[in-house]
Formats: structure tokens, C-alpha cells, sequence
């Protein structure tokens, strides 16, 4: 790089770059970000900003070749700063590209003709990628191992374990205290919303189904919301401010946690769903009984949403098969089933985003 | 009960209670909550809102006793509805009482005095509440055995495993990927910001302890927050609202997420801080460098306050203790100390908040 011009004050470092444009760095930015800040070995800063005036300025301050050499008055003694390091970190350019910045793409019931699939010793950053972009992905040819299914998970990061184990089996049992543990039908649903964080992925492993029945659904919760906030923009607001409780509790547990159905953020976009008529506790009546009746029938109205076959994929596991889903995105439930037909055995666990997007970024 | 009144229309039933007093319960509000609607089993919900009509009312209602029976026009045919059930849900009147909301109560150096301690065999329930409270506890007289950190947070809730592992060595190490793998001297911090949620509560089993130095350190963060408020509100709104890229990265890893270093909640009460110098990530630069400077003041004062001795209480744990604190409220660190004059080894791991209150609320 070359023809750029410093300047400075007590305040900052002034660039002129060859282009004309300017930026003005601020001394106290630069010592606190620059790369002698940071332990060679675990990259994490050193440098105790605690430890210098807040009006820090260098005592000195020296072009050398194409790097600035600077003086603390600290006793880091000097920096080395680089000029494309300065060029790169000008306001608006992203200090660091992110593999795991893949926006949604929302579908519908269509999806069913190219569900993504992937070969169980294939593409892990493929298959990552599906799975952050349409919130579902599915991994054929596990081996019928009980074991396969976390086996291929720890590869992508730790199994997190809750209340219900690090792995759960989905079976039918005697005593259930989840219906998950039925053989009935399961309306579309997210699992968790009573967790302070639900899990962010959820994979079921298919061990074995020789039932009749229980074909498995999934509904684009992103895409049923938009599909609301078109239809219904009022129902679409009353249920992302609202926040829902939700509760699980059997003889050792009393888990709860309250919500809105829909999370967006600051510009509108769609955060994460919850949708859970299983687990919704008993909500707090209003003083006034419209403003209780205008949710529930939001809420009515946006599961009726999710519930339209334009919207839904049915998809029989088979045995050796897992599926991966967005849990706070996309929801899920299953057929009814005939448990007096043959054995239906899913396993599940969940996976957390902070591992999955570390994966992406890794591969 | 006695005196009360009932009288309804299309959309609520009204009771007039014997006080004079009224309540209007919506319909919908009723079929949805009223006991009928849940699985005796599973405690969940059974009835399917989608399935009946939002403007639902009951072709029949009739008081029997201290009962109201109400026929619904869908499949479920009668709910029996007591007068106390209905009488515990007007408005305003909490549906549940919660063992797990203990508020906050903020500390400073004089903690150090009546530092809540706990017997390894004594009641949980006590230690937990002081956990909750303080967002601090200590437990005496754990085996030395390296498992009975575990053992005893496993009688608490599933042990949250992360990329640092289930357990993580809190001893010095060669190529340390992590500060707290070295000898240093740690500033009081927060744990893993850079995950999407930080560990709720982090406990550290003290194995064994015969070097010299390193004693440790614990700032209330949400007292420090509170002391930033006062003597520069400026700065406090600013650091609650402006995130802070947190990244951490090794070969294997790179996990990254921003959020602001003060979490506050709508009425502006304190949800949590992130405090970790270490792996706050390089600052993107703002166009105007006054917004740069502001930022990293506030910063500095913000830290430069949890630093301060009237804040800070030293705790040299001794072999067989174990701290458990609340890693988004309590900032932790330690001395450096001399790993020639003998082994210091405490193994850490991580509990959830979802388990800790589900706890409180069984025991």
C-alpha cells in the first residue's frame, strides 16, 4: 500500500488512504485491539485497559515501511500496526468473515420432493449447511447401533444432557410423563419451550420401526409465521409480545419458563418460535377478558397455520436414518401409531448453535 | 364457598363473588385451562385448541354443588368446573407460587464476613437458595476424591458439557488454549460470553491446593452494575445496549456471539453482565470516533469499578470446598500463584438455571 498520509492527536489516529477518504482511529481502540494485545498462545487479550489512563495517546508515533511503530506510555513499550491491518479494520468492513452466517431459506410443504439427504460418512460441512439453511436436514445409512446416532452427533459437538437424559428414547412406556412416551398422534410442536434456553438442535436417530403408522411431520415455523404476520399482522404482534408460559413437572421435576410464541429481533426478522400446547401452563387471566380472548385466538389461529397440509412433510424414518432439525425454527410431531404392530424406537439428543455454527467455521 | 352468582353470554361466564366483586372468564380462555384439558398421566395438555371453534361456548352450564358443569359442543362432552378453581384465578391473583424466585440481594467486600457456607452433607435446599440469593455459595468437606465435585452438583442437575468438556482441569498446562490454564493472575470475568447462553451457574471443586498465591476473587457484578448507574448513568445505558463481540478459537474451535456487557430487563432491573477482557473480540469501528472513545470509557469505568477492594471478597479454597456462583451476576478471578511451590487443581463444570429452580421447587 502506498500514498496514504498519518496524521495525529491526543485523540486519534487519522489515515488519509490513497483514495482520498480518511479515518480517524482512536488511540484508546488501537491499544486495546492491536496484536501485541493478545497472548500469543490461547489468543485471548492480555492487555488490561484497566490499567491505563482512559486518555491514553502514544509518546511516540513512527511510519516503518508499511507499518506504524507506536510508543505506549504504558509498559507494553511498542507496537508494531500494520497498515493493511488499519485498512481492513476502516468502519463498515467486517473484521471477520463467519462460514455460519447462512440465512433461512423458508418452504413449504414442497419440500418433500428434495428433503436434503445426506450419506451418513459424507460432507459433515454439507450437511451443516442444509441444516442451518432450511432448519432440517436428514443423515441416511447410521448403522442400527443405539449408539450411532450420538456417535455421529459428538462430531459435531457435545450431546447436551437435560432432565430427560442425555440421550431419550422415544418408545412407548407404561407411567409416561411426556406424551413424546404414546403411541398418540403429536400435533406440531418445539420441545423444551420451559427451559430457559430450549435446545437449539434436535437429531432422532431411527433404531428401529416396523410399527404401522408414525410417519413423522415437519412444518416451517419461520415460514407459518410469516405466513401469519401476511394474514393476520395484529395476531402476528399480540403473539411476539406476549410472553406464554410453559411448564413441565412430574414427581422430581418443576421446570418453567415464560416466552413469547414468536421472538423476533430489533428490525422484525423472526428469532425463534415456541409452540407447545402440550407444555403451555395455564395462562394469567386479563383484567379485561377481550385482551384474553384476542390471544387465544392469535394463538388458534397461528397453529391452525401450521397445521395446513400446503405447509407440512410427512417422512417415515426408516431404520439406519436420523433426522436434524432447528428446534426453535422448524416443528415436529408424528402420526399416531400402532405400538401392537412392531417396535417404533427413536432416539434422540440435542446439539446446542454455539457448537454447530464452531463446526461450520472449523470444517 | 357461598353467595356467588353466575351469569353468562356468547363470550364469558361472569361470577359475582360475595365480596360484590366480578369476574368475566372468557370461554376459550375456560376449555383450553379447566383441569379436564390435561392428561392425568403426563400432566400435559390434551385438548387441541385448532380443534373447536375460537368463538366456542358451551350449549349447557349448570351449577351442582360447588361446581359448575359445562357441556362443550366438541367430543370432550362435560368439564366439571369448581367454584375454588375459578375463585384462585382472577386476575392479578398468581396461579403458582414459585419456590425458585428468590430475588437478588447485592453484596460488597464485607461478604467476606458471613460468606454463606455450606456442609457437603447438609440441606441443599439451603445452599441453593443462598446460591440464588448471593449468586454465591461455598460447600465444605467434599472428598478429595476428583469426583465429588461432580457427584455432588449431579444431586443438583444434569452437569452442562461444553467444548472445555464435561469437567474442565483447572491446572497449569503446556500450549494452554485458555488464560485460566496458566498461572496468571485473572481479573474478575465471566465465563464463556462468546456462547449463545453463558453457563448459568459454574461451580469449582478445589481437588487440591498447596501452591502459594492464588486465592480467589468474587465481585458481585449486578452491585457493580448498580454502582456504574449511579455515578454515570451515561455509561451505564451505554454498555447495556451496545454488543460486544465475544470470540473464543483454537484449532479445533471457533465459537463466537455479541451481546451487550449489561443485559437489562424492560423495567431496566439487571438480568446479567459478561465482563471477560479476555475474549472480548476486536470492536468493529464506528464511523464517528467519539462513539469509539465513549464506548471504550464506559468500558474501562465499568471494569475499573469491579476491581475496586470495597467490592472485592479473596477466598483461598482449601482442598476438598467447592464455590458454586452464578456466572451471569457473580465475576470470578484469582491471584497469580507459584506453581513451583506446590499443585493447585480445581475441576470445574456447569449447571443450568433450568435445573437449579427445578430443584428449588422440588425439594
Amino acid at each position: 500500500m502506498d500514498g496514504y498520509a498519518i496524521t495525529h492527536d491526543d485523540l486519534d489516529l487519522e489515515v488519509r488512504w490513497p483514495g482520498g477518504e480518511s479515518t480517524r482511529f482512536p488511540w484508546i481502540w488501537m491499544r486495546v485491539n492491536e496484536p501485541g494485545a493478545f497472548d500469543p498462545d490461547t489468543r485471548e487479550r492480555l492487555f488490561d485497559l484497566v490499567g491505563v489512563s482512559p486518555d491514553i495517546r502514544p509518546e511516540a508515533v513512527e511510519l516503518n515501511g508499511d507499518a506504524l511503530v507506536v510508543r505506549w506510555p504504558d509498559s507494553a513499550g511498542e507496537s508494531i500496526v500494520p497498515m493493511d491491518w488499519l485498512a481492513s479494520r476502516r468502519p463498515g468492513a467486517p473484521i471477520r468473515p463467519d462460514a455460519a452466517a447462512i440465512p433461512p431459506e423458508l418452504w413449504d410443504a414442497s419440500l418433500a420432493g428434495w428433503l436434503p439427504r445426506h450419506k451418513a460418512d459424507g460432507d459433515l460441512g454439507a450437511f451443516l449447511t442444509d441444516l442451518k439453511r432450511y432448519g432440517l436436514a436428514l443423515v441416511e445409512g447410521l448403522d442400527e447401533d443405539p449408539e450411532a446416532g450420538p456417535a455421529f452427533g459428538a462430531r459435531i459437538g457435545p450431546i447436551q444432557e437435560t432432565y430427560f437424559g442425555r440421550v431419550f428414547e422415544v418408545h412407548t412406556r407404561p407411567k409416561p410423563n411426556s406424551l413424546a412416551y404414546t403411541a398418540y398422534a403429536l400435533p406440531p410442536h418445539t420441545d423444551l419451550p420451559y427451559f430457559e434456553t430450549p435446545p437449539g438442535v434436535q437429531c432422532l436417530h431411527c433404531v428401529r420401526n416396523a410399527a404401522t403408522g408414525g410417519a413423522s411431520l415437519f412444518v416451517d415455523g419461520f415460514r407459518a409465521a410469516e405466513i401469519l404476520r401476511e394474514e393476520a399482522p395484529g395476531d402476528f404482534d399480540l403473539l411476539a409480545r406476549r410472553p406464554v408460559p410453559f411448564r413441565f413437572s412430574d414427581d422430581a421435576a418443576d421446570i418453567r419458563r415464560s416466552r413469547p410464541a414468536l421472538t423476533i429481533d430489533r428490525e422484525g426478522r423472526l428469532v425463534e418460535v415456541a409452540v407447545s400446547p402440550a407444555t403451555a401452563d395455564e395462562m394469567q387471566l386479563d383484567a379485561d377478558p377481550a385482551e384474553t380472548r384476542a390471544y387465544y385466538a392469535a394463538w388458534r389461529r397461528f397453529m391452525a397455520i401450521t397445521r395446513r397440509p400446503a405447509l407440512t412433510i410427512h417422512t417415515l424414518l426408516e431404520t439406519g436414518s436420523m433426522v436434524a432439525f432447528d428446534n426453535r425454527r422448524v416443528l415436529h410431531g408424528r402420526d399416531a401409531f400402532d405400538p401392537s404392530t412392531g417396535e417404533r424406537w427413536l432416539r434422540g439428543f440435542y446439539i446446542d448453535w454455539t457448537d454447530i455454527d464452531s463446526r461450520l467455521r472449523c470444517l
